[in-house]
This record gives structure tokens, sequence and C-alpha cells, in this order.
């Protein structure tokens, strides 16, 4: 289900930073992309730290605007996996223009030849990235 | 001066998250990449509506991450007026990237054939851009 806020603007850009919110959104979205991140456990685990009200509420915030879904663990029956939608893949090109800026400025580190192959191969990389996470 | 803050990870996602802040910061970027604004004044006018205390802190964040720059106002000399650095100008890709996720996703309307221009032709774009926004 997607929520159909009252937006401050018609722009795009700002359209997407009300839904994405805050930093904490989109490194949960990141590691669902690339470590296979699918239980509350796993997120915990992330070298940000998360805390654990943070967590669920984003959780939920990008479970109502329809870029993650849920369903019970097979693993656990008592807990819930977690799963990128499409609108929730499409942030792909998002992430991945903030970790050039953020190798190129901030010195951060991306795993081994990741830049390259978004930048040598938009469409290519977007497709093998989609390969390893499904879509329900 | 570029700040030198404690990273909570390696990854240039993150750290790319933490000297962005939250939304206000990107739009700041935003406003003076395509509405040419270069003053509080001209902040304040955005259609988000900002407030004045945000806006005053996330100018100060800005500058101090080396995104932005200020000289005295030529109009005005008790004001001041902003540029975008090269690590500022180097968001587009990330603010473009957002625009066609909110546009897609969010009913967010681009200026008419912005989104086209960049996805035909990427380097172009970002050249014509720089053309309208020379760097201090």
């Amino acid at each position: 289900m997607t929520q159909d806020p009252i937006r401050r603007s018609t722009c795009p850009i700002s359209a997407s930073l009300e839904v994405l919110g805050d930093r904490w959104s989109l490194l949960i979205v990141r590691d669902m992309l690339f470590a296979g991140a699918k239980t509350y456990k796993q997120f915990l685990a992330s070298d940000e730290k998360i805390a654990t009200n943070i967590l669920a509420n984003r959780l939920t915030t990008l479970q109502q605007a329809g870029i993650i879904t849920s369903e019970q663990n097979p693993d656990d029956g008592r807990s819930l996996r977690y799963r990128l939608t499409n609108k929730g893949l499409d942030l792909l090109p998002v992430l991945m223009e903030l970790s050039a800026w953020g190798t190129k400025y901030e010195g951060g580190q991306p795993p081994n030849g990741i830049l390259d192959a978004w930048q040598n191969d938009q469409a290519g990389f977007v497709k093998s990235v989609r390969l390893s996470n499904p879509e329900f």
C-alpha cells in the first residue's frame, strides 16, 4: 500500500526525499540490495549500528511507502522477512551515485570494482543486482 | 574547509548521507543548481518553505563540508552570496536519479524535458548544468 501524502511541492526530488526521510531509510535499502539483509537481526548487524527504535520505525515507513514488503520468515515463524519491491529496487541508481560521490569526496571505500561496474555499464549493472534481488 | 568527522563505517553511501544530513541540504543544492538561487532570501522562497533556523543551520553545515562557499553579496554588502563548489556540483547525478525515481513513483513533476536530457546524455547534461553554475 502506498501512502498518498500532501506534497510540499510538485518537485520530484522533494517528493523522493519526503518518502526516504533520512539516511537510515537508504542504508536499510543498501543492506537489502548489496548485503542480502532480510531480517531485523541482519539490519541491526550493519556497521552503522542503527538503533532498534529507528529501525522499527523506518521499516514501517518503507513498507507504507511501498519500497519494501514483508512476509513471515520461513526459517522462524515468529519473525518477518523483508524484501525490496520494484519501487525499492529502482533506488539502485540513487545509491550508486551517492556511493560515487562519497568515494570521491568523503573517503568512503566501496566494495572492490563496484563503481567501475556501475560507471562502465549502468544497464548491465542494474540487471545483475536485480537478479540477486528477485521481486516478490 | 572540509570537516573530518568520525565515520560510522567505510561505506561511501553512509559517508555521503552523514554529510548531506537530511532532505533540506539536498533541496538547497537543488535550488542552487537549477533555480540559480544564491541568497538566503532566494532559498526561503522555495515551494517547500524551509524554516529560517533550518536554512541557517544547513548553509553552515554545507559550507563546513565544502559543498558550498560564500562571499559578500556585491548587490548588498550586508548579506552573503553562496555558490556550489566542485564537490557540490558533483551532486548533480544524485539529484537527477532522485528526480527520476520521484517522477516514476511519487507523482513528482520535473521541469519539461529535463529527465530525457539526463537519460539520453548524462555527460552532456552535466556539462550544460556546470556551464550555468561556474565554480568559484
